[in-house]
């Protein structure tokens, strides 16, 4: 169940340092077969260099990025299962990257982007391709576990002071990760009209710190929900450690489990890992939580078009998660007859957030290498890469959705109660 | 075809001022016909006046508001049809009513909202009900002409200087109509960022005014696409006399011929007359004529539920019109991949906008009774009255949605660029 714990991430390890004499002369079938593949995807403009030094390059173009694979048995791995095997041969070393992964990764998705055409119907089924689990009670407690409980050290290294694991707000975009985090979380309270004296409820509050901000600065109560064993037991310490622990309520439960009523619902990266198929319970937790002037917000990443999470992240990152685009995030609202009242979407801070977290990551690898493996590390840099490049391209969206009950005539009249008050006038 | 044009809207007049004598006397079971009547739309709080001056009150209740009929007729035609005859009969004078007919109409939508049940799926079809015309190239003509062909005279009489016959944004609850729609341009020109020389599609223009407001203030060429006659010819008209006639080209067309390639693409109060099986040509008209860096906007009357439009309403007022979900919008932009950036729900401001319209409406009654029958300022008082009443309750939103292409990475990094010149600093 420890998938990550420990010094691994389950990823099968480069066999040594096997070299090319070993690997096998590259055949014309070889070079057939990536030539082949390189067009399935789209065609990327890139260059791969394969065991005996030989290069494929794009017909007439110079390739900034490219690929070096380790030897037949990678290339045939990668030919066969790319969306699973790319992932695992990075993280072993047996594909090495030339001219930046971010660079690399956006060529690749870009062009795998350019090829999709419109599509008459949704996928209604895009969330369950690939999902190695469900998010059952029993089931959402491994998917979180294999993810958040792999040590607070480790994400104490590249996450911001408050520990926030969620896209930033950038309000210029050479602010600091630290002020961004700080902006993020007083917009939300701004959106939320949170008001002293009032009751919050956090579904999936991480190691806390939207908790934290909210009772310290807004002088609310806060009863914040979470699974994660290890995050709610540092958020836990934090509160204590801070003075706060009179205003907060840390509850190791599932959001399933909320009871009592509230004059906000709050819930800001959880969704990821809730997974279409309960938005509905999600909705109707919400409808028995929420006041009658309460309002709610959601924050998550998203997509455009609903299209499955590729399996390396699922089994390797990301178990039972999915980004639901705004049509299926409707299934938490519209049966309940909640009002959207306010849709933002942040991708372009998710990007630079992303950006800060891999700079910081890079820069204690020397640190994550005492707790981790290589595979470890290869695969961390893949995946906050590849959401990195996602974000930019315009795969993933995140969006923000604050809502109320219908009949709710005291919402925000206008947007001037969102202008911080550090904003330029 | 003409069922509005004249002095006549279509409704049965009514039959001259025949005395209780000959209604008949009430009996115990029109009274019993009443109250089951009265229960099946969730027992409103209301008092209900019979032909003979008998009265059924609501169990223990004070009521304000009430209603008077005019004889068993009235009684049977409201209890048998009566989403479709109580607006008939109230327009023909054979249903007054007592107490307000916003406040009456509050009552009866209210009690009817409390009644909803949360459902398990929604309404797939609830679009097409009560429908008495779709709206393919020529249907949708006469649905538009039905609607905003009855005379460019008569929405003068209520309508602001501009002629915008949409809702509103009031910077301030107490702005006048006039400030309150040329803030509401501005917020819509905002949203879209628009830049001196840039090219502008409106997709349903009305009369005409925010491609006059765009041209003469952000310096944009127009092209902007109508399908009702005399909203043309107006438009037309004020551009040449206002000497913009250089930057707006009005087109009497269906927005499915747009044409050309666009910097920003812009439609108001149009995607209540498109319908949702429209919506996938509506997305390929904005995927073929948005620029890769273009804005697009989108303001419409929507719901929370997928539900059908009162059949009276469908029949009298606005043939072929759906206010969409925004899981039903979803399907103009997620075939085309479209980024939704932002949505605002002004539900509030359209309450205001109709208190403003209702209250010039009566104060113009005398001039618009030199143009249409006693039947019509009723129906058009009734539509109103409902439209309000609709909105204060939230049965209706008004959402407006700013989207562009996904890998479009200029879109506007906050929404400081929203922030009025006139606001407060």
């Amino acid at each position: 169940m420890h998938e990550i714990r420990g010094n691994s991430c389950g990823v099968p390890i480069a066999m040594g340092a096997r070299g090319l004499a070993t690997a096998g002369r590259v055949t014309g079938l070889d070079k057939w077969l990536m030539r082949k593949f390189l067009q399935s995807i789209g065609s990327p403009p890139l260059r791969v260099v394969l065991w005996d030094g030989s290069e494929i390059l794009p017909p007439g173009a110079s390739a900034p990025v490219g690929m070096r694979l380790r030897n037949r048995s990678t290339l045939m791995r990668l030919v066969t299962r790319p969306f699973l095997n790319f992932g695992d041969d990075y993280s072993a070393g047996r594909i090495e990257i030339e001219g930046g992964l971010v660079a690399f990764l956006e060529t690749i998705y870009g062009a795998m982007a350019g090829q999709r055409q419109s599509r008459s119907e949704p996928d209604k089924d895009a969330h369950r391709r690939n999902q190695p689990r469900r998010n059952n009670l029993k089931d959402a407690r491994l998917n979180i576990h294999h993810h958040y409980d792999i040590g607070n050290a480790f994400y104490r290294l590249w996450l911001d002071r408050e520990m926030l694991y969620t896209c930033a707000y950038f309000a210029e975009p050479n602010a600091s990760l630290e002020e961004a985090q700080l902006a993020k979380m007083d917009l939300v309270c701004r959106k939320l009209r949170l008001q002293a004296g009032q009751q919050v409820v956090e579904a999936g509050c991480g190691w806390g710190g939207l908790a934290r901000h909210m009772a310290r600065h807004y002088g609310v109560k806060v009863r914040a929900f979470n699974i994660s064993t290890e995050q709610i037991a540092y958020a836990r310490q934090r509160a204590k450690a801070e003075g706060l622990a009179g205003q907060l309520e840390y509850i190791e439960d599932d959001y399933r489990n909320i009871a009592g009523k509230y004059d906000a619902f709050v819930s800001i990266g959880m969704l990821e890992h809730v997974g279409p198929d309960h938005y509905r319970e999600l909705g109707q937790v919400i409808d028995r939580s929420l006041t009658a002037n309460g309002l709610g917000l959601i924050h998550t990443i998203g997509q455009n078009l609903a299209e499955p999470m590729g399996p390396w992240l699922l089994k390797r990152i990301f178990p039972g998660s999915y980004p639901p685009t705004l049509r299926e995030m409707m299934a938490i609202f519209e049966p309940f007859g909640f009002s959207v009242l306010d849709v933002e979407n942040l991708r372009l801070h998710y990007a630079k957030t992303l950006e800060h977290w891999l700079e910081r990551f890079e820069n204690n690898r020397e640190q994550v290498s005492m707790m981790f493996d290589a595979a470890f590390i290869r695969a961390w840099r893949l995946y906050l890469s590849g959401s990195l490049a996602n974000f930019r391209l315009g795969n993933l969206q995140l969006f923000q959705v604050v809502f109320a009950r219908p009949n709710n005539n005291r919402v925000p009249w206008t947007r001037a109660h969102l202008t911080l008050p550090t904003g330029k006038c």
